[in-house]
């Protein structure tokens, strides 16, 4: 059985009452419960059902909750891990991805909106956590998602790009950044579904912590 | 009656004896005709058509021909136009760019391959570009359309993306390129659909013969 | 740097106040912010944020706000921009353009609603907009998305087509409208992006710029 | 039953023996057989099996063939049809569709090659149709598709669309058409599938015939 | 000039104030205005600014408004359609369709529901629109569209398809329903876009009406 | 481990000589060999290297093959099962469905071309199919894709549809007649893969084979 | 005539007064009536219109409502279907179809939520189904809709899939699961649209009854 | 300037004389070439101009070439890759991922035809891997592309996803993998485009030498 990922529950499609009780079930099995996609009746639900004892964090940007019992404690692991976005629009996917990473015990930098109208910043953020030895880059855009590609051409760390569902027109929710990052020329570069920036922290994640546990036993 | 855009014959679809009358016919009405995606077999039944005194231009990467009477003479207006590709399998479609430009009169300047494998060849390029004080640009790139978004986010003069049906996989045939191009952040950027060299030939040309004519009248 | 085009700032997909800090930074920075899809939350927190001595235009039709310094004053460039609609429904993309274009200092000519159903009304307008020597057009039309390419057949200057979201069906949302002008045979239009008139407004007045600076310099 | 329409024999993606078969069967059952998009080897099986009495029709540019028995003759009906194309290429499709209408007893008028290209053909075209009394029109156009709709608004009789698989990028293989025919502003126009000569060939003579038999009864 | 069609005015995605006035030139015009795809504030707008002298009729299931001016008739033209609906709720799409057929002059003969449910009761509405002696069939079906075709099977007069909307899954919002009345194997087929039901009212009422004049004039 | 479904060598994009391995080791394993979708490429190189004691046979318009070691024997099971096509076009997909429910026990009782043209042909066969008393009905068709429907609105057996890439324009290869199928108001039907008469027949053997064994067993 | 399956009457796109009389017609002729997609507005529709002494089932989660007359019974067929989902939010697709072959006069047996999450669940499950005898399974699963596939190749009964419109980016509302399911390699398994819970529970309990009358019969 | 990724040279859609030139350019700058996507004349075209000192491996299945000069050695990194295909026609694509990373110094062990069919022969082949202790796992899949999710799902260390162009009908050509895998509801995946080897060997092998400089610098 694998133990590098938390169970992530995806309130998204769900029953308020039945995601409570899905709740409750991974707080007594694991002693935390991760909820993404969260709207204000599932938090409402959740929070009726779950004992005072517990500390919940909810990131509205993010639309996630993470609930831990009083003796949860977050084992840190070393691994670092990078997150850049193109704009402002596509923060809250970048946050769904560093609470996940920080849950799997990693050390999350963020650089948010140094994209296209912010490409002078952009060179600066990436330097910055290259010298910070970040073990992986995740990098978030929208519309014509080229920001990922970019990034990719100029690192020598694997990059994970995550295309948000930003744009209009021809190739909306997402779908041009999605294609431009599959169809992109720089190599080193992976892609995760549209918004999927939960499944990009998880693998993030991994990678930082395989590359810690190389570094503890050489 | 518009006398800014000459009539350009496309050979694709066309019956090569069906096409060789309506070359003749244009030959004779304005003393010059230009044919676009051009097969081999479409090529020798035009041969065996056109008089001997004809001149016959053949672009085999552009797969055009340009067939003129002898006494037909492209009158140089003036324009500047920069043609610009990413990679080498978009030359074909540039030089189509090229020579539709050119039999609208104006001058054209070239740079392939500066894209992402050469981005390093790219600044200069674009810098003399600039210095030639071209008119307009014509940017050709195809799988995740980068470069015109790029260029255009760098220069004050138009740009028209051009997306070449370079790439694999979702996104292959160009649509990539061209939604890439259509959800461009980058303001300045205008398109025409995949492997349009024709259509970028001649909208770069009526842009920078406009620019020239002003340049005149004052 | 590009100085040519300004800064337009994306309302949709941003929190009000992410937005508002967004527009008061532009406004520092350069005395002006242009924003557009302005959903009315947005409009609220912007005018918390301003300042009083500020001049505040909305165009409600456009979804476009713009704010200005006291002390901005657009420069008039000289260059002119035609703006067509072929519906009443275009109207909103085509004040968008509108806007974008004056911004960027032009003069800007408008017939709306000279499409299908008004065709007689087209002639009479194209023929005033080139007698008063619009440099470039736009042309604004949904559903089939005939109306660039009918008018690019009929004028010797560049056409931008801006396809709208207008329809119903297969090819809704604009879809049949934006590949009708890719395909269109006539040779001289260009598009941008479903309901993209910010674009189209840049690049027109890019180009008329262009043509007025060459008209000043000879 | 229905007697108002011949059975049509499609060969593609038959076999050369199946379908020469499925012709005897038809030439016994009504004394007629037609067959579409015929391609060599089938034409060929064909010629092998029927007798040498029958005679035999080849329209290589519709790829149709027709075979009649010795005793065969079409009624003629009195109805009339017009059909016109856009360009060149159109014109197997809009033969395919005049073969059906003339076995079904219908006079067929043709203008082909005036669209975009030869607008200025179209109007005198149109008015001869018009003024031969014809009772519908098939209207015959690949890439944006433009010609049904226009004409659609200028007469008074029913007009069929029919799109042709004439085009390139994005909306190619007759997409675009078939979406512009479909969200066309002009009331009057129906549409067949890409390439679909015999469809509207057929439904035309339908209208025909109608119309005849009703000025016959009165 | 055609006048065989009256104009329709689509209220959708019009701005109910701009409507209003819309509504009012087309009254002041021709005596008539016939608006489709009709919400509540638009009826509301146009209620507002109509005068109280005039007749509106509202069919709130097919979302249309009809305004005559006291003295405007519709002048009786003689010709017959039919309507067929697949199931009741294509039915909104067929009153659309009946409508527009009858204030072209029309007479109109409905069957809603002898699709596949009621399948029993398709013959006798067939046989008996047949013995009405109607000249044309408009039939109305979602889901999986097969009516329109199987109509075509067995009747000698032209048949309109309709898709509606209706469906779930993939082919959803009529696709499915318009892809396979385009695929008919039965000749005699021609469709309009999904809930066209106006463009079929219009076109059926011109093949009806074109009957009709040639019985006639003889 | 299941034992009901023999497992099914799909020839189509692999290498001849790695297929040869792939269909020794099956023979040896299992005394038989069933491959599908074979070119003459592939017969060519299993022809080589098989023993000459095995019995081959070859079904060239299913594009199958069946190879047994002397000893093998097909115990039958009384299971029926009956395969109904619309077109002629249609035979080489219920050819591969006759051929795997045959190699699982199974009788099978064909009715091929009864579809559109051949309606009135389709009620006495559908009737002798089920006076045969077979369990499960396959029902093959392109284009429209409509006699799936029609079938399992008529018979109280399950029926499995099988859409083929028979058609053209928009729907065409199949898409059409796989959403018409899974779109159907006729419940009792479930569906395979466009060209799916492999995965048809697998699993009407196991209804029609499930049904006998109760039938066994009582 | 067909006897084996009940008309469900579908709610979603139907006027709730149009619905209730047809829920009444049912209920006159048949003693039952099933009614799908069921929203509010049209359950009080239902309720106002019933007379008092019948029997009204609310299904929630499925948004089903069964009616039955006083004297109606189902009866039982001993037929037997085992219903498994991949996730807690495919329940109410499952419920669906577990209400309609119930009302068919199955027994149903249901393990929800032992997908991916749940693997460690699934065998046990499946094992207990298979030792109850069930006659078919259907398998319910969204986003990469893998359970069925998997579920096919342990089992020697048949499987239907049911896609759910569960997911999200490309392949979104169900389309990625029901692609996997069509191309899924193990054989044995059929699928239904996506959230065809109905057409699921239909053609299940066809096949499982049909099992039983042979059991019967022998 | 990055240093971690070879230059990978796609013959693709390039003219041979084009590509040889750029091979010979490759060569001589960093004394290596590597091409993928061969095709037989861009072989020959490279033979005429490569010196005869060179050492030229060709790979048939993965259709590339590596060009070495005499002096060029590969460092070994350490790193260790795992590739896993499901069938053995996704072999062509991990050997391109397997070249890949060989030539950035991994070591690579594979595990092919160990999905679907040979289920069984998968736990062993994962165990033999993890025993390795492989840093990175890739996994090439086609048709319905489950493998790498249910791989993703049983480790801990991350998990490349490659869909192949195999299958057929809806999804096909590697659509319906892609979208699964981009779906898969197990964390710890990520993918690169349909046929993407040469990306998921170049990111793989980022992966694996970052662990291994980890574990070389503590």
């Amino acid at each position: 059985m694998r133990t590098g990922v938390p169970e992530i529950i995806l309130a998204e499609g769900k029953d308020p009452e039945d995601l409570a009780k899905i709740v409750m079930k991974a707080l007594e099995k694991s002693g935390r419960a991760i909820i993404s996609r969260v709207k204000s009746y599932h938090a409402e639900a959740i929070k009726k059902i779950i004992p005072s004892s517990t500390s919940v964090q909810i990131n509205k940007k993010a639309r996630m909750i993470v609930i831990n019992k009083e003796d949860f404690v977050i084992e840190k692991t070393g691994g670092k891990v990078g997150i850049i976005t193109a704009g402002t629009s596509d923060i809250p996917v970048a946050e769904e991805a560093k609470i996940i990473a920080e849950e799997m015990g990693c050390e999350v930098f963020t650089a948010y909106d140094v994209g296209v109208a912010g490409i002078h910043r952009l060179f600066p953020s990436l330097k910055e956590m290259i010298e910070r030895n970040v073990d992986v880059l995740i990098v978030v855009a929208g519309r014509e998602g080229t920001l990922p590609s970019v990034v990719a051409g100029m690192v020598d760390i694997p990059v994970i790009g995550v295309p948000t569902s930003i744009g209009y027109g021809l190739g909306e929710k997402g779908i041009s950044a999605l294609t431009a990052m599959l169809q992109a020329c720089s190599l080193g570069l992976v892609v995760v579904n549209i918004d999927g920036g939960v499944a990009a922290g998880a693998v993030a994640a991994l990678i930082a912590n395989r590359v810690v546990k190389a570094r503890g036993t050489k």
